[in-house]
């Protein structure tokens, strides 16, 4: 696997690369890599003849009271875990490489950022734009991986990407989850031993949603959220700051359950924030 | 010449003129070609292999109170021009062709998007910035060539290619004049014949500062600044919007001149907007 740090150099990788490879597969990440990340990474490789891996915690997406500083990161694991796995290019910019000191330019999405993670946390989807349009022109690959972990995020890009006549094809791919159905995120690692057993309720509660619709044809969105939301209220000091069964091309709201759904959830647990869905339907 | 109106024939059509011609040049305009779109078009001709063109009235760069419906508009006229010029292909899309009905992503550069044009025409230079991001991902053309006539949206487009790591090289070129100085501009049509003398009034007070500076040496901004004012409120009935110098590389105050600057200007004359512009020193 071959490591760059710059812009010149990823592109110059990429152009000899396509050369060989053919499509281009290429999975966008803030690195302390876990199965989620692992999982785009083979479906990139299954599908494409060379892949890219980017690894860039992105200060632009988070807020000043987030946790940028902080943010879990381990790049000599996460180079061992992608070479390991045979992936062609990592590409590791520094924040000086992908952010001049006057830089000014932002893209957004309105409309699909403006609920849910758009209004807890304000400008995030506009880092999120900003940096994958600047990863995609820097690396043009012909098809780029998400996961419906960031089932927002995954819709947000997908709309940058048409409205923007950007020539990718966004893959998504299914959420990861640990043994007791908690999706995989890099965040994990900062749930307190002795909560971890309750950082599941999300997942319950959109389970609960999901058989509710399946098994028993509920079809009223009201009683369906309630019935979510109260299996949540059942575990101990879970904050929950929204549970929404919403349309999943547009995330606008559902009345009733007429084919597919998407039912996405954010909870607090002793401070940290963690986000999941469920497509059902 | 080739026309094309849709996306995908112009990727086609891009695809395999790339083959042939090695380096492909881009010229978007809003049609309605004047000298000033010619020149470009033949800068673009004399340095690259391959020239497209391309011509839409953006609607996203109008104001609701701004002459969108009403821009002077010539399909035939203007196909005729680059035919005869030597274009290879046109691009004119419908609108629908460019923005679908839910279409919600905008692309904007702030600070050089606040003053001046930015301040006066609230969204145009998002508009703007937007279009010309999807044509270059539309086009991806090796150089997109714009006018100084238009100094800050080129200065605005640069600085978007640059941060978003657009990989096109943005090429100047000269503002076209009337023979007393007047810059060329689709608009210019909207002058009532009898004003059309008192319309040279910016030109005359840009040239002014130029002289000032250049054959007298005079650096003071603000004295400067009051005699080109001087010399514009010299003509008949011209309202007088802005009129400074600036650094040109960001448009920020310039206080004595050490160098080269930007004057530009705005006036209304019998409700016609004209804007110009001179690189000095």
């Amino acid at each position: 696997m071959k490591t760059v740090k710059t812009v010149s150099e990823a592109r110059e990788a990429v152009q000899t690369m396509r050369q060989e490879a053919g499509k281009i597969g290429f999975v966008p990440t803030m690195g302390y890599l876990h199965e989620g990340h692992l999982s785009l990474v083979r479906k990139s490789m299954e599908e494409c003849g060379g892949t890219v891996v980017s690894i860039f915690v992105n200060p632009m997406q988070f807020g000043p009271s987030e946790d940028y500083a902080r943010y879990p990161r381990d790049a000599a694991r996460d180079a061992d875990l992608l070479g390991k796995a045979g992936v062609d290019l990592l590409f590791m910019p520094a924040v000086e490489e992908m952010y001049e000191k006057k830089f000014f330019t932002s893209v957004e999405v309105s409309e699909l950022s403006r609920r849910f993670e758009g209004s807890l946390r304000p400008g995030h989807f506009k880092g999120v734009c900003t940096v994958v349009c600047k990863l995609f022109n820097i690396v043009s690959p012909d098809r780029a991986y998400f996961g419906w972990k960031d089932a927002q995020q995954l819709l947000i890009i997908k709309k940058m990407a048409r409205d923007l006549n950007i020539p990718v094809e966004i893959i998504s791919c299914p959420t990861s989850r640990e043994d007791d159905g908690l999706a995989i995120s890099s965040r994990n690692i900062y749930i307190p031993a002795d909560r971890r057993r309750d950082a599941a309720a999300l997942y319950k509660g959109l389970s609960k949603v999901r058989d509710l619709i399946e098994q028993q044809g509920v079809r009223n969105t009201s009683v369906l959220e309630e019935e979510g939301k109260k299996t949540i209220r059942k575990y101990q000091g879970i904050e929950l700051q929204y549970f929404e069964i919403v349309d999943p091309e547009d995330l606008s709201p559902v009345k009733e359950i007429n084919g597919k759904v998407l039912v996405l959830g954010a909870v607090r647990i002793d401070g940290v924030r963690l986000i999941d869905n469920m497509l059902v339907g």
